[in-house]
């Protein structure tokens, strides 16, 4: 056994969403390494570990200082926030694993921002659902595109990150009007999640046609429900079964 | 406030997957209720507890114990492997709620087996993906067949749950056969996870024309690629970009 690299999803925010699997990689490292906010999130609870911050454009210069640390004889564990493998840095870890020599990656899986905002929604993603990125950074439009008219087609319920950003302002009101073009209703049953697990935490549920107006930033989880999903007391429910 | 049901994930199988904020709320819980199995799985954790099981096809039976438990004046949780909002309790219990009187509900959110399950063959859902059951006891098989289709048209990596049964070995050969028609390559990257979490915990990577033929059970999550996932030392892996 070499060097070991623990790759771990430490959940939606506080400490609270941290499994007991990641607390013990997390115990069990000599330098934790993450961008800055997320190291912030699991510094209260291991304070006395070396700890190694990047910034937030800067993953690929995160993966090899892990690998770099790790060429040192550490144990390194690198922090990312939800599940390390949804849209996360496992896959990069891995891309860069046959350049380093004499090491091992384990992936310790969090609780994603679909699952932990459904809970907080009610229970939007019930039955098949799609996980889908609005981030255009390292997708073509056109592939997000054919994704949402897919998920539509396919009658998914749907939970979608990054649905804004700053100079992405109009993505998701694009998003829904795909949705409403390829034959989803304007009263589908829809909601979203600012902040899961964290200060400030909120939930919304409206219509599709009301979500298309929505104003989300970065820190939103949007889910649209399928076509049976349904809004009852403020929450949003899909149906186990048809 | 009324009487206060938690509908709690316990993740893919051992102690070592509940949260902190799961474990909060069986520790501040009256009475434990859940399907035999996965009450067994937190016992060893909250021994003194009382503990109501109810057998494995028993959902509205489970979900009504709850209720008649929260009314005699206990706070309850209700236990579910995995993620409680993914094919989980949550949302029958939200469609039971107007049927009580005085009672709340909190979802706790768990890890999926899609996410535990990536995590142990490398990074596969590292880019959208979707969810899909194979189970036809609640869903019409052309619905499941519909979006198979649809995941396939979309390029999306898919994370496949309940692909056999008793009385449906060949599922999961004919939801490849789909994938194929739908224009999946016979070498498209997939694997699967048997026992997740659990004794027994086998991971294996394959083509999807290998996936064809593999002998899965209940207790196998399958996942297939996306067009531009790899196979890399028996790991599976899906691209963060394009």
């Amino acid at each position: 056994m070499g060097n070991l690299i623990y790759i771990v999803g430490i959940g939606p925010g506080e400490e609270c969403f941290l499994s007991g699997q990641a607390k013990k990689a997390l115990e069990n490292s000599d330098v934790i390494i993450g961008y800055t906010v997320y190291a912030e999130l699991v510094k209260p609870v291991f304070p006395c570990k070396e700890y190694l911050t990047t910034g937030m454009t800067k993953e690929i210069e995160r993966c090899r200082l892990c690998y770099e640390e790790a060429a040192k004889g550490k144990t390194v564990a690198l922090v990312c926030s939800g599940d390390a493998g949804v849209y996360g840095m496992a896959s990069p870890m891995y891309e860069l694993l046959p350049e380093y020599e004499n090491t091992e990656l384990e992936v310790v899986p969090g609780i994603t921002a679909a699952n932990s905002g459904a809970a907080v929604l009610g229970a939007p993603l019930n039955h098949d659902y799609c996980v889908i990125s609005l981030s255009d950074l390292l997708t073509p439009w056109e592939t997000i595109e054919k994704r949402i008219k897919a998920a539509i087609a396919g009658d998914f319920a749907i939970a979608i990150y990054n649905p804004s950003s700053h100079k992405r302002k109009d993505y998701l009101m694009r998003a829904c009007d795909i949705m409403l073009e390829s034959g989803a209703s304007p009263d589908r049953a829809c909601g979203y999640v600012e902040n899961i697990g964290r200060e400030g935490q909120n939930a919304t549920v409206c219509t599709l046609s009301e979500l298309r107006e929505a104003q989300v930033n970065m820190f939103t989880t949007v889910f649209v429900g399928n076509s049976m999903s349904f809004i009852q007391d403020n929450k949003l429910v899909t149906k186990r079964g048809y």
